[in-house]
C-alpha cells in the first residue's frame, strides 16, 4: 500500500501559489459553516513522517480559523492515562456536532511505535489495531465525518534524513526518540503495511499522502480537508431519529426471564447474618482494590421497583465514600446529545482503585431507547456490537465489568407501587409515565431477552437476578460483587 | 472559638433511635426536591478529627441517596493537580443547580496540614485562607447554598487518641501522616482560630460540631444538613435575573479609551520587518514555556472588526499547535449556565507549559452581560473582585495574564464591517445584531472605562491597543505578550 504513494509527486511553485488562496476561502468557509452542522469532523493525521506530521499540523492552523480546529497531539501515554483503559484518551476529546478534531499521531503511529520499541507486543498490536478499527466505526456510524491522512515518506528520503541528521544534528526538528524509531523503522514496514490494511474501510479509507515533497503535501492535505467537508456540508442533513414502532413481536419462545425461578426467597435471620459477612468481605475488598489500584463497573438495570436502589445501598454501605462512585443515568445533557452515546459513559470511568456503579447504564441504548424509539432501529442495532467492544475494553484493561438484571414479576411491580403510595418518601411518588411503563412490559421483555443474548460475554456476563425477594437479590449481588472482586484482587 | 464546641455533649441511645428515622426522611426527601432547584448545596465537611471525617462521610452517604451524593476527599495535591493554580482542584468539582456536593478535607485543612509539615509558610497559608474566603463569598453571591461544618475534638480527647494508636497500632484507622499530624496539633492551635475566625462569615460561617460523642455528632450533622436544606428550599425561588437597563450614563470625564492616539500607525515595510523579529522570539518563547512547564493567559477583548482574530492568528502563526489553545467565548451551554460563571474558564485553563489564548473571556460578565442586562446590576457590579481574584490566583501561580483591549473609533468599525460585504469569508457576514451593538456604543464606552479601571491591576495589567491600524495593533500586541513570557521564562 506505502508504495502506491511513492510516485515522485511534485507541484510547482507558481501552481502552489495560485491554489491557495481560494482554497482558504474554501477552508475558512467551510469551517464556518460546520458550526451549525448537525455532524462532527474528526482529522485523523498520522503517518511516517514525524516532522512532516507537526508541519501540516501547524499549517492547518493557519491556513483554518485556529479557535475551531480542536487538535491533540498523541505522544507516549502519561501516567494518568495508564490508569484508564488505552483508548480512553481518544474518547476524552472526541469533537461534538459541529466541531473540528484533529488526533495528531494518533492510534497508527503509537501502536507502530510500542511495537518498534518493544513496549508491547505482536497480541497487544492486534488487540490495538481492532479497537482502532472499531472506534472509527462507530464513529462514522454515528454521523462523524472522518478523514484520514497518512503522511507517508519513502525510505530512501527517510535515510537521507537519518544522514542528515548524524551529520548536522543542531538543524533537525526531530525528537531523540523519534530518531530511534526512524533507525528501526524499515522493520516496521510489515506491521504499517498491515494497519493500514485492516484499518482502511469503506466508512473511513486512509488517505495516502507523499510527503518528500513539501508543497503537494500541504496542497494535497489542504484540499483533501476542504473536499471532504464541502461534499459533506452539500448532502442533505441526516433525518431526525425516526420514531417508528421498533420491531418487538412477543418473544417466539420462553427466554432466560421466564425460565427464571423468581420465587426462591430468604429467611430474615439468614439474611442478616450473610449480608453482614458480605459486607465485610465487600470492605476488605475495597481497600485491597484501592491498594493495588483496580478498578471496577458494577452495572444495574431491571424494571421500575425492582430494587436497584436498595441493592445499591447496600453495596455503598459496605465501602468507603473514596472507593466508589454511584451514577445515576437519565436523560442526556445537550453536551452529551452532541456527542457519540457512549461518550458520557467514557468521560466517567473510574480513576485507578475506585468502583463505578451504574444505575442504569450504557443499556440504554438497546432498551428504552429501543422501546421508546428513541433510537433509530439501525442505531440501537449496532448498539450490541458497540457495548461488547466497549467492555471489552475494560476487561482488556484489568477492570471487571459486572452486570445484574434485576427480575420481578408484573404483580410484585404492581404491589411495590401502591405500597409507594403510603411511604413518606417523595421520590417514590409514582408518575403516569411509570404505569405507562407498565404497559409496556412486552416490549421491554423482548429487549431484555435480545439484550443478553447478544451481551452475554464471556468477559462480562450478565447476571439475571429473581428479585421478588429483596432479601434473595441483595444477597445474590453482593456474592456476585465479592467473586468478581476477589477474581482480580488476589 | 473551638472552646465553644467543647461542652461534652451527649445524645442517649432512645433519643438518637428515636430521631434518626424522621431525620432520614426528611434528608431523603429534600434530597429529592432539590434536584430541581435552582441552586446547588455544597457541604463543606472539615474539621481536626480525622477519624470523625472519614465516618460521618460515609454516613452522610448510608443517611442519604448516595447516586445524588458527588463527595470529594482533598488530601494532598497530586502531581497533575499540581500544574494548575492551587484551587483549580476544587473548582473542578463544582456542583451545577439542583446537585450537591461535598468537599471533605477541603482548604482548612489542607492548610493546616501543610503548615504543620511545613510545606507551605505563613505568606502561603495567609494567601490560601484569603482564597477560601473568596472562592466561599463568590459562592454564595451565585446562589449556592453552602454549609461549613468543623468537626472538632477537644485536645484531651486527640491525647487519648495518640495513645491508644501506639499502644494498639492495629485498632486505628488513620493514616501515618494523619498521626504525624496529630502529634503536632497543639502547635496548629492558633492557625485553626485563625482559619476559622477570617472564614466564619456572614454569608458562610463555620459550625463547630463537637466530635467526641459519636452519637451527638452524628444527629447534629444530619440535623444541621437537613435544616439547611429545608429552610432554603423553602424560600421563593431566586428571581430570574433581571433585564432592567444597566446603570450606564454618558461617561462623565474623558476616561482612557478618549485618551488613546488612535492615529498611531506603522508602514508596511517596517511592519513586516518587526513581525518577522516578533514571531522568531515567541517561536523561541514558546519552546522555552514548554520546557520550563510555564502556562499563561492571553486575553483579548474589542468591539466588533476590533481585529481580534487577526492579532491572534499572526501569534498562532508563530507557536506550535501544542503549546496554545485559542478559546472563543460564546454563549455558555446549559451545563455552564447551571454553574457559576467563572467555572467554564477554571475549567479550562492551561496544563503546565501551555497558552491559553482567549478570544472574548470571562470579562463578559461586565461587559456584554452587563450592558445587554444578561446579568443583575448585582452580579455585574461583584464581578470585578471575582476577576480580580480569579487573575490573582492565576500569577500567583507563575501563570502571566496578559490582557489587551483593542480600541478602533466608529468610522473605522462602520468602514470594515462595509468592506466585509465584499469579503468572500463566509464568516464576516454581517447580521443585524452587529449593527445594533453599533448602536450601544456609548454604553459599551462606559462599561469599558469601568473594566479597565476596577481590573488594571498591578499583577494584570489592561494593554489598551489603538487598533484603527492592524499593522500598528499587531506588532504592540505581540511586543507586549513577549515581553510579558521574558519576565517568566528567564
Amino acid at each position: 500500500m506505502l508504495e502506491t504513494a511513492e510516485v515522485g509527486a511534485r507541484v510547482g511553485k507558481k501552481e502552489y501559489e495560485e491554489a491557495l488562496p481560494g482554497l482558504r476561502v474554501d477552508l475558512l468557509n467551510a469551517q464556518f459553516e460546520i458550526r451549525n452542522a448537525d455532524f462532527p469532523m474528526m482529522i485523523v493525521l498520522s503517518g511516517d513522517d514525524f516532522e512532516g506530521l507537526g508541519e501540516v499540523l501547524n499549517l492547518l492552523h493557519a491556513w483554518m480559523d485556529p479557535r475551531y480546529l480542536d487538535a491533540h497531539v498523541f505522544g507516549v501515554q502519561k501516567d494518568e492515562e495508564r490508569g484508564y483503559p488505552r483508548f480512553w484518551r481518544y474518547w476524552q476529546v472526541l469533537p461534538g456536532c459541529g466541531q473540528i478534531g484533529v488526533y495528531a499521531g494518533s492510534f497508527g503511529l503509537g501502536l507502530v511505535a510500542d511495537h518498534l520499541t518493544g513496549e508491547s507486543d505482536g497480541h497487544e498490536a492486534a488487540q490495538r489495531l481492532e479497537h482502532a478499527r472499531r472506534l472509527e466505526q462507530t464513529l462514522v456510524d454515528e454521523g462523524t465525518l472522518l478523514l484520514k491522512l497518512w503522511l507517508h515518506l519513502p525510505a530512501t528520503e527517510r535515510r537521507k534524513r537519518l544522514k542528515r541528521a548524524r551529520k548536522h544534528p543542531e538543524t533537525v526538528r526531530l525528537t531523540d526518540r523519534e530518531l530511534e524509531l526512524y533507525e528501526r523503522f524499515d522493520e516496521a514496514e510489515p506491521l504499517i503495511e498491515a494497519f493500514l490494511r485492516k484499518t482502511s474501510t469503506a466508512a473511513a479509507p486512509w488517505i495516502l499522502i507523499e510527503s518528500s515533497h513539501l508543497r503537494h503535501r500541504n496542497l494535497r492535505v489542504a484540499r483533501e480537508v476542504r473536499d471532504a467537508l464541502v461534499r459533506r456540508l452539500a448532502e442533505p442533513p441526516a433525518e431526525p431519529p425516526a420514531v417508528t414502532p421498533p420491531d418487538l413481536r412477543a418473544p417466539t419462545a420462553p427466554g432466560m426471564l421466564a425460565a427464571l425461578d423468581l420465587d426462591v426467597s430468604l429467611p430474615r435471620d439468614e439474611y442478616r447474618q450473610r449480608l453482614d459477612a458480605l459486607q465485610d468481605r465487600l470492605w476488605q475488598l475495597g481497600l485491597r482494590c484501592r491498594e493495588q489500584g483496580i478498578s471496577s463497573a458494577v452495572v444495574f438495570e431491571g424494571s421500575d421497583a425492582a430494587g436497584k436502589g436498595g441493592v445499591i445501598r447496600r453495596m455503598t454501605q459496605a465501602m468507603d465514600v473514596r472507593d466508589y462512585r454511584v451514577l445515576p443515568v437519565a436523560a442526556p445533557t445537550s453536551e452529551e446529545i452532541a456527542h457519540h452515546y457512549l461518550w458520557r459513559f467514557w468521560r466517567r470511568l473510574p480513576r485507578a482503585g475506585r468502583m463505578l456503579i451504574c444505575d442504569r447504564s450504557w443499556y440504554g441504548r438497546v432498551l428504552v431507547e429501543r422501546v421508546e424509539g428513541l433510537a433509530t432501529p439501525s442505531e440501537w442495532a449496532r448498539g450490541y456490537e458497540e457495548i461488547n467492544d466497549f467492555e471489552e475494553q475494560l476487561v482488556e484493561h484489568g477492570m471487571p465489568v459486572v452486570k445484574f438484571w434485576l427480575q420481578i414479576d408484573p404483580e410484585t411491580q404492581l404491589e411495590r407501587f401502591r405500597a409507594r403510595e403510603d411511604t413518606p418518601y417523595k421520590k417514590y411518588k409514582l408518575t403516569p409515565e411509570d404505569h405507562r411503563n407498565r404497559e409496556k412490559r412486552d416490549a421491554y421483555e423482548v429487549a431484555v431477552e435480545e439484550m443478553v443474548a447478544r451481551t452475554s460475554t464471556d468477559l462480562a456476563p450478565w447476571h439475571l437476578v429473581p428479585a421478588n425477594d429483596k432479601r434473595h437479590a441483595r444477597i445474590q449481588v453482593l456474592e456476585t460483587v465479592c467473586e468478581a472482586l476477589e477474581r482480580v484482587a488476589g
